[in-house]
Order: C-alpha cells, then structure tokens, then sequence
C-alpha cells in the first residue's frame, strides 16, 4: 500500500471512527474530524490531521472530558459567557459560535467568551460556518507561551491567533486567519530538522539576540508581527481570552504537548456580526464582489501573476484536494495508520481510488 | 519670543478659539482642542497640534459641515449606525463613542458604526475615554489609499488605525494605538528631508520593488506589517469601516492634504465591551494589575532597562508635559503662529511662564 492521496470524506469517517473508540460521543467526534480534514482540505497541514494523535493521546491520558458537555456560565443581552468543561477544544468552539451566531441575529452583535477549553483546531472552520450563514465573524483564542513580549526573552504570550469572515457573493469569501507571530513554532522546527537557516525577523534566541539558527531559535521566543504591535495584538488577545472570560492566561496555558498533569485551560472569544444590521444581505455580497475585484484589480509587481484575497488560495487548494484527493506526507501517513490500528480501524478505506 | 514649551491648557484654549473663529461651533471646538492636544501631550505629535492647520483650511475651503450635528441613523439592538454629515471626524468621533458605550451598558456589547467622518484624530483619544469609565474600547477607521495589496504596486488602504483601550487598576491602562502599516508616511517624508535611508520593510518604489530610498518610497506604497497579514487587518478594516457603514472604501476615501473638491468620508467603527458582564470591575482591574505585572517580570534582552506596556510610555510622557510643558519644532511653533495670528488669537498665551 503506498496511499499518497486521501478522499476528504473517507478521513472524516476514519477520524470520527478513531475519536469514536477514543470515547468521544457520536456527534462531537464527527465535529473534531470534520474540522482537522477541513485544515487539511485548505493546505493547513499544521491544524489538520496531523493533530488526531495528540488528540487522542491527550484523551488516552484522562486530560480531556468527555461527558459533560460545555456549560452556559451566564447569558445577559448581547454577551454570553461558556465554560468548556475542559471538552475538546472544537466540541467547545462550536459550542461558543453558535451562541455568538444566536445573539448577532437576536442583537445585531453577539459575543461569547469561552473559558476551560483546548486546542481548537483551525480557527477558519468557524469563521467560514458564519461566513456561510451570511454573517461576519471574529476568533481570538490564546495559546501555551512561544512568544516574548517586546524587549523580553522568555516565552510569555501564545502565537495568539486572530481569524476574520466576511461573506461575499460570487467571490470567494474573506477569510483571513493569521497568528500574530511572524513564523509558526513548526515552520522553525523544519528549518532545525532540515539544518537550513531562518529569516531574521522570525525568533530570538535565549538571549533575546537575532538568529538565523533554528535550533537557537527554538531554545528562544517567537518575534510578533510588526514588533511592539504584534505584541499589543497578542497581549490583548490574551486579556480578552483570558483574563475576561476567567481562562489560563500567558504561561499559565498549558502545552498541548509538553504538560501532562493539567488541562490546558485555552480561552477564546467569537464576536459575531448581522450585515443585516447595516444593510441588506445582498447589498453586502454585492459591495464586496465589486470590491474584491477591484482589489484584485491593482497593478502587480514584477512576477506577481495575481493579487490573492485572504482565504483564496485556500479556498483553490480546496476545490482541488475536494476533486483529487489530500496528499499527506509519509510520515504523517505512517503515524495515523499506527494511530487506526491500535483502534481496529482501516485507513486504507479513506484512499483515493483513482 | 522663543516659545520652546507650551502649556497643554494653554493650547487647549488658544486651538478652541481658532476653531471657534473658524466657525466651528463652542462645544465641538472644545472637543477637537482637546483630542490635538491629547496627543500631543501623549508624544504622538504627527495626530497633534501640527494638524490644525489642515483642519482650519478645509474648513475655510468649504469642505467641512459646521452646523448639521452627526445623526442617528438607526440603532436596533446592540447596534446603531451614525452618519457623520461631514462633521469634523473629531466630533464624529465622539458620537460615536458615546452611542457604544451607550449601547454597551445596556447590551453589555456595543457597535457603532461611521460613515461620512473626517479624519478624527489619535484613535486613543477615544480608546483613553472608555478606559476611564471602565469599558474597553475597540476603534477601526480607514484612512486615505497609501497601501497597496501584497503583491500590488499602487496604494490602495490607508494606513487603516487600530486601537483598543483596556482599564487596568493602579497600572496604567493598556492602550494600543496602531497603523497597520509598518511605518507612517510621515516618518519617509522626514527621512526625505534628512536624506536618509530608511528600512527595507517599510515601503516599495512605483515599480514594487523594495526600496532604501525614501523619495522612491514616497512615490511607491507603504508595506504591512507582517507582510498579508496586516494586508488582511487593513483590508478587514476597510470593509467594516466603509462597506458595512456605506462610507468610502480602498482610493474613495478623500486624502486630507491633496483632495480639494471632495469630503473625506471617511468610516470608522467603534466596538464597546462592558467588562462587568463578566466579572465585577474591581476583580477584573486588580486581574489586570497582576497581569501587567506579570509581563513587566519578564527577563529582558541585553541594553533593555525595562518591558514597556502598550501606551505605558505615551502615559509617562503625557505626566511629564503636562508638568514641563510640551515643545514643538520651530516648524510647528511658526505655522500655529500664523494661524493664530490670521485669527486674532494671541499664541504667546499658552506658552509655558518657566
């Protein structure tokens, strides 16, 4: 068997059946598999698949709940605020977007904070579902601790992500989903195992000197976008993630790999808005189509084919790996047949056939 | 006469009279008085004193609404939407918090949308107000094209402001006030002068291609911070500010210096959050104080004396002025002067009796 290319929907059912054995009831393992093939349907290899082993591991070691199912702490006018129960993180997620999809179209706005959660996947499966809907949407979430705040050189603040949705008409939706570090921790542990060197502006190292070592790099901090404002960004994620909804917050979130004794305790907020509000829907998708194109539309700069609006070419990889199939990397590929074997189920079933 | 320092008071008064000679009406002098002298006191001299000038002479061209206030569009739920009539975008401004805040005691979140403003000066003359009061304040607004796309050569965002106020206890407050560009316009244009380099990150030539040389940047666009992130930030900014509120968006939006036919219309968007619908003000600050102190803990790089907060230095330089006085080049001093002078009003009034 040398299965290159996986069909979407068969990884889902191969993911939901492992999470299924793992524990996890029927209906919230299907969530949590649908959101890890939906990263890797839009080339996000680092939110999808490659994730289900330590979902599971954390599982397998009695660090996630999977009962009780996330808890309404309190709901007053256009605010609500959700305890994840410590579920797992996109069981929680879900949980808090349609809350915050629920009070947009009761008040025009809607925001829920969310507190004892975990790693909740891609945060543009959510923004997307909203997008679908016709709905603006905001995701903050923190992180465990990669990142110093400027002038400083231990880890303090998560890569702290930020995800926006904006529905479009016949134009690809807006989706932007960035994290406020410059470069992902797992780009630099690439470039470590590759032994080639990293751009300047991507981590520090323990001494809070600039390196172009990865491995120096690792033993250091990331470096936030745009220096001190990258760190503004990232320190007010974390307030409102965690700070106001009562989540871990700085080093008080725990690793999804490297702590086994404690929940991580992850917060988020989804901020959700009705374009209705402002005007009609179909108003909105048309202003944006004429927009997008008009974006679209600015002189490029040499070698530049084409102007790209955030979440297209994630939108293109998807429409292609729909049709033909996710290719995984080998080792990918290997640790998830472990992962099905030592749960009775078949990976081979999710193979395209071509 | 060789007036280094200014009293902030002093300059509160002498702004308002010209303004209010100008045409503009006793209380909204007052307000965009204050909001200069806000920033200059803050150190932010580019949104200072230094545009009074500017402001008086699109009055004087006709270009700005003096009688007609900002009205009420219409506000259902937790929502509303104000047209800023042309107003100057400080008085604007300060409906728009007020509607916010308004709506954000009383739905625990509130958005006010703009459309129709002129530049409103230092997005954290607003963002310091809700602080005050105990709320937190987000504030968007676009901003005349000097940004292309990535991977486009001609200017289409501005330099689209984010800024977000947090209440704190005995720390100062968080207050982030950011461009979402890597540097202002103004800082090449100063460059230009000197005739000196500048970064490379900074700008691109006409051709889209990077630059050390800030004649060639002036005439090129500005680059984002953290490359298609800060395009997506901007390019989110843009549609919340001018789509949603049916302002300008992308080379709609009027340039403040170089457009003499038409208002700015500009849009902003101002986002409230009531913390107390999640935890009791007081819990929260004392949270925040510990929080800061937390982050002001963290080992610092070689040659760093201190890890700053977001807005901690501007709060010691407003401290310090508002003691010593605040300087202006000699630039600034000879062009309020004129001013003052073509108005009637004595500038000599405010300055600083050592």
């Amino acid at each position: 068997m040398n299965p290159t290319r996986f069909h979407w929907k068969g990884l889902e059912q191969v993911a939901a059946q492992v999470l299924s054995r793992a524990g996890v009831r029927g209906e919230d393992a299907q969530l949590v598999a649908r959101s890890l093939v939906h990263a890797d349907l839009r080339g996000v290899e680092s939110h999808g698949l490659s994730r289900l082993p330590i979902y599971v591991q954390r599982i397998e070691a009695g660090l996630i709940e999977l009962t009780q199912p996330p808890a309404l702490v309190v709901r007053q006018g256009a605010t609500a605020l959700i305890d994840g129960k410590n579920q797992l993180g996109v069981v929680v997620g879900v949980a808090a977007l349609d809350e915050a999809k629920q009070l947009a179209r009761q008040h025009g706005i809607g925001l829920a904070g969310v507190r004892h959660s975990n790693h909740f996947g891609s945060c543009s499966y959510y923004a997307e579902q909203a997008v679908d809907e016709g709905l603006i949407l905001l995701v903050l979430s923190n992180a465990p601790a990669s990142m110093a705040p400027t002038g400083g050189i231990v880890p303090f603040f998560g890569t702290n992500p930020i995800a926006i949705g904006i529905p479009a008409g016949e134009q690809p939706p807006f989706l932007l989903d960035m994290a406020t570090s410059v470069a992902a921790r797992g780009k630099i542990a690439l470039a470590a195992k590759k032994g080639s060197a990293i751009p300047e502006d991507w981590a520090i190292d323990a001494d809070g000197l600039p390196t172009h070592d990865p491995t120096k790099a690792l033993l250091g901090s990331l470096l936030p976008i745009g220096g001190a404002k990258g760190y503004g960004l990232a320190m007010f994620i974390d307030i409102v993630c965690g700070l106001l909804t009562g989540a871990a917050v700085g080093p008080g979130v725990k690793s999804l790999y490297d702590n086994w004794q404690d929940p991580q305790d992850i917060g988020h907020v989804f901020l959700c808005i009705d374009v209705q509000r402002f005007l009609p829907l179909d108003a909105f998708r048309q202003s944006m189509d004429a927009y997008i194109r008009q974006v679209k539309n600015v002189p490029t700069a040499p070698g530049v084919a084409e102007i790209l609006i955030p979440g297209e070419i994630e939108q293109r990889i998807m429409t292609a790996r729909k049709q033909d199939g996710i290719p995984f990397p080998q080792t990918v590929v290997e640790e998830l047949a472990k992962l099905c074997s030592a749960y009775g189920i078949d990976l081979a079933q999710a193979v395209c056939t071509a």
